[in-house]
C-alpha cells in the first residue's frame, strides 16, 4: 500500500502538457490526422444536424421537433475540448472558427445568476436542481469547465472560461452545507475531475473545495438522494432497479472497495477523487482510489481495457463476470479508465497504471471509431456472431449494442470523447520532474521538457507499436545530470537498452517498472530501447466462465482477433496450441498498416453431422473430426473495418 | 420424406388409453403419487389463493384485488384436466368433489350464448373477440375442451363436456368465413388441438372442421392480425418487438419449414396440425409438420429436451443458438414438444419420434418439478450461477428466469401443465392395432390391449432407466399370432432380446426402429430386453458456440449434470477426459433413489493468479495449474433438489 506521501512526493512529477509535444508520425499521427480532418468535422455537422448545436439558442418551445436531452450540453463541450487539443498542436483557422461561434451561443445562453443548461433552461425549467441523481446538470457543467479549460490553453481566449467561472461561482452559491445550499451532488459525477482542472488553471481555491465539498458528501447518511426524492414527493428508490451503487453513492468514498455500478460514473468519479486526493494530500482518499482500482483490473476488466459487462444499466455486475458476446465495455468507460489510470501513475509513479493505460488505448479505446473515423462503437463487444446481434438488437432495439460502428447515437457520448482522447494524446507520453525526464508511452515524437531549471529534447524515433525498437535522440541545452525514466511495459518480458551503443544492464536500475537512466546527459546522447514482442497467447483467471479452455492472441500491447472476413464462420469451434504460436507480419497496405498474425488452428468438419445435432463423442474421434487450417488474426482495435462479420478474440485452445 | 398414405396406413396404431395402462412401481409411480398426493393439492390451493378458482364466480369488479388475468381460465382447465388424469387411474372422492365444485362454477360461468371466460366477461366484456392476437380467449377455450375430454373420460360425468360443446357451437358460429363471421384465429394456439379431441369424443365432425379453419386461416393474407389491429384503430405491428413468427401466423403453415417464435405456442399448433393430418389425411400438412420436426431437432433443441432459447418473448432464436446460462426452455414446451412427438410417432411409426419424447420426459420435463412435487421451474437452465442469476434477477425482475424452484408463479402455466403430463404418463407407454402390440416407453406398468379381436395383458418389470432389463410378460387371453414391437431406443448401442430365454438376432427384426417380434405367443411368454447402458459423452454439433470444446454427459436416456453441493464452485473450469468415462453408481437413498457418476477430472489449482486477472499461458504451464480430482454428476432432472448453487451439464473436454 502506497501512502499519500510517497504520492505527494512523486506528485511533483507532472506530465509534460500538450503543446510541448508533438506527434511526428506513425501510428499516432496518422489517427490524429483522421481525427481533425474526418471526425471533428463529422461530429460538428452531426451537432448540427440534430439540433444540439442551435439548442443553445434556447428557443427550443414545447411541441417543436429535436427537444433538448438533458446531456446534449455534454456532447458540445466534449467536441469543444477535443477541437481544443487539435488546435493546440494543429492550429485551423476554420475549425477555430467553429469552436468562437459555438462558443458564442454558449456564452448568450448564461442565464442572469450564472446558471447555463439547455434542458433545465427551456424544456424543464421548473426542475432546476431538483433531480440530481438522473438530472445531469452537475455533469454538463463538468464537460462544459473541461472545455473551457482546454480552448483557453489552446488559444489563450478567455470567454467560456470565464462563463464556466462565472457559472462554477454560482454553483459555489448554490451547493453547500450551509443554510439555504443544497448538500447534495451529481448522480453522474464528472464535475469534481473539471472543478480541479478549473482550480489549477485559475488558482481559485474555492473550485477545488467545492469539489471536496461534493466528493466528501457523496454516499453520505441521511442520504441525499433519498432526501432529494422526498423533497419532489417521491419514494427513494435505495434498491431495485437502479440501486445508489449505479451512482457510485452506495458507500461514502473513503468506504468504498469494489468498483460497482455505472462503469463510466465510477472512472470519471474516481478520476476526480485521485486529482482530488493529490491536491489536499488526503491519504484515505488515494488509498480508496488504489484499491478500488486494485479491484477493478483484477476482477472486472476485459483483456481489450473494457469495462462494464452489460448492457443493463451499463455497469460492473460481479467478479470475473466478463462475458465476450454481451461485453458492454462502453468506449467512454475505457476512456475514463484512461484518465483514471493517468492521475494514479503521475501520483504512485508506478509502471502498472500506464500499463493498463497503454493496453486499454491501444485495444477497447480505440476500437470504439473506424479506420476512416467516421463511425463509432458505444458498446466494444469481444465477440460477435451477426444472428445474434440482429436479434439482439430485435430484442433491446438499441444501436448502441449493435455489431457494427454508427454514424451516431441518441445518447451520442462516445464519439466526442474518443476524439478528444486522440486528440489530446500527446499529454499522457511525457513527464517531467526536477531531475527526471520519463517517458511513459513509446511513439513516434518530440518533446520539449523541462528538467530543473534546463530544457531538454526528446526526440522517439519508433514504429511502435509494430517494431521493438524505440530509437531517442536526447538534447539538452547543455550537458547536465538528471534521469530518463522509461517505462518498461508490463507485457514486455526481454529488454536491451544501449546508451550511445552501449548496452546497460537494467536490472538494478529498475524503479516501480521504470529504467531509471541516471548520468551526465550531453546533446546528441542516444538511448536504443529493444522491446521483445514475441506473439503470446494470454489466458484468463480460472474463474472467468466466459475464458475457459480460451486464450488471447496478443503481441506487444496488442490484443488480437479473428474475423470471418479472414477465417470463415464459426471461429468460436477453432483451436489454437500453445506449442505453435502463430507468426507476425507487417501488411503495410492493410488498414492502414498493421501487423497481423497467422497460424494453423484446428477445427471441426461437418462430417457425419448431417441431422444431428448431438453425438457421442469419442477420443478417437477427434482426429477425422477435425482438420488444420491456416488463420489470421488483426489487431481488436481494427476490426469491423471491412466486410462485416462474426468475430472473436478468445479462441479455444487446443 | 413419409406420405400421408404411409401415415395413415399407420394410423391405425392407436394409443392404449390411460385406463388401462397402470403404473405399478418404479420411477414413474413414485412421482405420480408425489404429483397426486402434493403437486394436485398445492396447485388447487394456489388456485384458491390467488382467486384463479373463485373468479369464476364473475362477481370481480373494477378496483377489487386480484383482477383476473387474461388466461387464469387454463391454469384452472390444466389442473382438473391433471385431476381427470388422476382419477382415471386412482379414484379419490375427495379431489373429485374439488372438481366437481370447480365444474359447478364454470358451467354457471356459462353465458346466455354459450361463451365462456373470465377476464373478456368481468375485465374487459367490451372487448370479447377483439383482439385475438394477445386476448388468449380460444386458447382458454382450449383448455377447458382438453378438461372436459379428459373428465368425461375420466368419470363419465357430461357436465363439462356438455358446457364445453356449447362453448364449442357458438365458437363455431363465430368463427368462419361466412358474412358476419370472424375469419381469424388466436394468437395462442390449443385450441386446434383440443377441438380435435372434443371431436373423437363427441363425433361432432364440425369440430373437426373448425379446426380446420383455424389451421388454414393461419398465416394467410390478407392478414388477419393486421385487419384486426386496423379494427381497432391500431398500426399493424408486422415487424419490430412482435412479429408474427412469434405466433406462428408469419405463413401459411404448409409453407411453413423452420420453428420460429414462441417455442410453446410452436408445439401446440404443430401437435394439433399434425392431429388434423390424420383426421383429414392432408399430406401437404404432415409434411409441413414432419420438416418443421426435423428443423427443430436438427438445430433447435437442447441437449434436455428444452426448446426457446432465450427470455425474449420466449422464442426460438436462431439455428445453433443454444446458450446455456440463459436457456429459457420453458417446461411447458417441452410439454407440448412431447405431445407432437406423441402424434408424429402414432402417425409415421418412426422410433426416431418416441426417442425425442422419452429423453425430453426424462430431462427437460420432469426438471421443471421438485423432488417433492411442490415447487417449480418455468426456465429451464442447462447451467446456473447463483451471482449471475441474482443478477439476472435484479435486470429482469421476474421469477420466471429464476435459478431455483419457485412455489408458483404470476403467469402459472407450467405448474399445472407438469402435473397433468405426469398424470396422464400411462398413455404415452403402449399402443396397439390390429395385429399389433407396441412398447413405445420402458418403465415398471401393466397394460391390457386389444390386439383384433383378442385381449393381450403386457406387464413390464423393471428398473428402468436405471437398469438395462426389462423382463415384459405377455398374456394373450388364448395363444395367437401378432407382433410386439418393441422401441429400440436410438440412444441405444447394444441390445439383447430373449424371449422364454432364447436369444433372439434382432437385426432382421428392425422396422423404423422397433423391434418387431411376430410369432404366435402364449400365455406366460416372457421377453427379456437388455439395452446396455454405458455412461457416454455427448458432443454436440460444431456450430453449437456455447458448447464448443464441452461434452454433457449421458446414460440411458438421462442426462446429467454437475451440482456445486457435490463439486465446489466454478464447475465451467473443469475438464473431464473421454479417455477415462465416469462411472456409474445407484444410491438408493439420494434423491428417492437415483444413479450417479463417479470419475475423475481436472481442474484449475488457483496457484499464482494472486493479483492477477490474465497471465501469459504456456503449454508447460499446463499440468502443474491442473489437479485431479474426483466429481459427482447427477440427473439433470433432479438438480436443484439439495443446496443451492451452481449447476452445469455441459462440461470441458479435457
Amino acid at each position: 500500500m502506497s501512502t499519500i506521501n510517497e504520492a505527494v512526493n512523486i506528485r511533483k512529477i507532472t506530465p509534460v502538457p500538450l503543446k510541448r509535444v508533438s506527434i511526428d508520425g506513425g501510428f499516432w499521427l496518422q489517427r490524429q490526422e483522421t481525427n481533425r480532418n474526418i471526425t471533428l468535422q463529422i461530429q460538428y455537422e452531426q451537432c448540427l444536424l440534430t439540433g444540439r448545436l442551435n439548442a443553445w439558442k434556447l428557443d427550443w418551445k414545447q411541441g417543436d421537433a429535436n427537444q433538448p436531452h438533458r446531456f446534449w450540453d455534454s456532447d458540445i463541450a466534449k467536441w469543444i475540448e477535443a477541437a481544443a487539443y487539435s488546435l493546440t498542436t494543429h492550429p485551423d483557422d476554420e475549425l477555430e472558427r467553429q469552436v468562437d461561434d459555438a462558443i458564442d451561443l454558449i456564452a448568450a445562453a448564461q442565464q442572469e445568476d450564472g446558471y447555463l443548461n439547455i434542458f433545465y433552461t427551456v424544456v424543464e425549467p421548473h426542475n432546476r436542481w431538483k433531480d440530481l441523481k438522473d438530472g445531469h446538470e452537475l455533469y454538463c457543467a463538468g464537460h462544459l469547465m473541461e472545455a473551457a479549460v482546454a480552448y483557453f490553453e489552446a488559444t489563450g481566449k478567455r470567454l467560456l472560461l470565464d462563463v464556466m467561472c462565472r457559472y462554477a461561482d454560482y454553483i459555489d452559491m448554490v451547493f453547500g452545507p450551509g443554510e439555504g445550499q443544497i448538500r447534495g451532488y451529481d448522480g453522474h459525477p464528472e464535475i469534481e475531475l473539471a472543478l480541479v482542472k478549473l482550480y489549477r488553471t485559475t488558482g481559485e481555491q474555492r473550485y477545488l473545495e467545492l469539489c471536496q465539498f461534493f466528493v466528501d458528501e457523496r454516499g453520505q447518511q441521511p442520504h441525499f438522494f433519498d432526501q432529494e426524492a422526498a423533497s419532489r414527493g417521491k419514494q427513494p428508490s435505495r434498491t431495485g432497479y437502479a440501486p445508489y451503487d449505479h451512482y457510485q453513492a452506495h458507500l461514502p468514498i473513503r468506504e468504498q472497495r469494489t468498483v460497482e455500478g455505472h462503469s463510466v460514473r465510477a472512472v470519471y468519479l474516481y478520476s476526480g477523487v485521485a486529482d482530488l486526493a493529490a491536491e489536499i494530500k488526503d491519504a484515505s482518499l488515494y488509498e480508496a482510489c488504489e484499491q478500488l482500482w486494485n479491484h477493478m483490473v483484477e476482477k472486472r476488466m476485459y483483456i481489450t481495457g473494457g469495462i462494464g459487462s452489460t448492457d443493463h444499466y451499463e455497469r460492473f455486475t460481479y467478479d470475473y463476470d466478463l462475458p465476450n458476446d454481451t461485453a458492454y465495455a462502453e468506449t467512454c468507460a475505457s476512456i475514463g479508465l484512461i484518465f483514471w489510470a493517468h492521475r494514479m501513475a503521475l501520483q504512485s509513479g508506478d509502471s502498472r497504471y500506464m500499463d493498463e493505460l497503454e493496453h486499454t488505448l491501444y485495444n477497447g479505446t480505440i476500437s470504439g471509431v473506424s479506420q476512416n473515423g467516421s463511425r463509432f462503437f458505444y458498446a466494444n463487444h469481444l465477440e460477435v456472431l451477426p444472428a445474434a446481434h440482429h436479434f439482439n438488437t430485435l430484442k433491446f432495439n438499441k444501436t448502441a449494442v449493435a455489431e457494427q460502428r454508427q454514424e451516431w447515437f441518441g445518447c451520442s457520448c462516445c464519439p466526442p470523447n474518443i476524439a478528444r482522447l486522440i486528440a489530446s494524446l500527446g499529454q499522457y507520453m511525457y513527464a517531467e520532474g526536477n531531475d527526471e525526464a520519463i517517458i511513459h508511452l513509446y511513439g513516434e515524437s518530440h518533446a520539449s521538457l523541462n528538467i530543473g531549471s534546463q530544457h531538454v529534447e526528446l526526440q522517439q524515433q519508433t514504429n511502435y507499436p509494430w517494431d521493438e525498437t524505440v530509437s531517442i535522440q536526447v538534447s539538452p541545452e547543455r550537458a547536465a545530470e538528471f534521469s530518463i525514466s522509461l517505462r518498461l511495459p508490463g507485457w514486455c518480458r526481454k529488454v536491451q537498452v544501449k546508451i550511445n551503443d552501449q548496452s546497460i544492464d537494467c536490472i538494478p536500475l529498475m524503479h516501480k517498472g521504470y529504467i531509471r537512466l541516471t548520468r551526465t546527459w550531453s546533446p546528441d546522447d542516444r538511448i536504443e530501447l529493444i522491446l521483445q514482442m514475441p506473439v503470446e497467447a494470454v489466458e484468463a483467471h480460472p474463474e472467468v466462465r466466459a475464458n475457459a479452455g480460451r486464450i488471447a492472441l496478443q503481441r506487444g500491447p496488442i490484443v488480437y482477433c479473428l474475423e470471418e472476413t479472414d477465417n470463415s464462420t464459426n471461429l468460436r469451434d477453432m483451436t489454437v496450441s500453445l506449442d505453435e504460436m502463430p507468426q507476425a507480419r507487417h501488411e503495410a497496405s492493410l488498414l492502414s498498416g498493421i501487423t497481423i498474425l497467422e497460424g494453423t488452428a484446428s477445427r471441426s468438419t461437418l462430417q457425419n453431422w448431417e441431422g444431428k445435432l448431438y453425438r457421442r463423442a469419442v477420443a478417437a474421434q477427434d482426429d477425422e473430426a477435425k482438420e488444420l487450417v491456416t488463420f489470421r488474426a488483426v489487431p481488436y482495435y481494427a476490426w469491423g473495418n471491412r466486410a462485416p462479420g462474426e468475430m472473436l478474440v478468445w479462441v479455444g485452445k487446443k
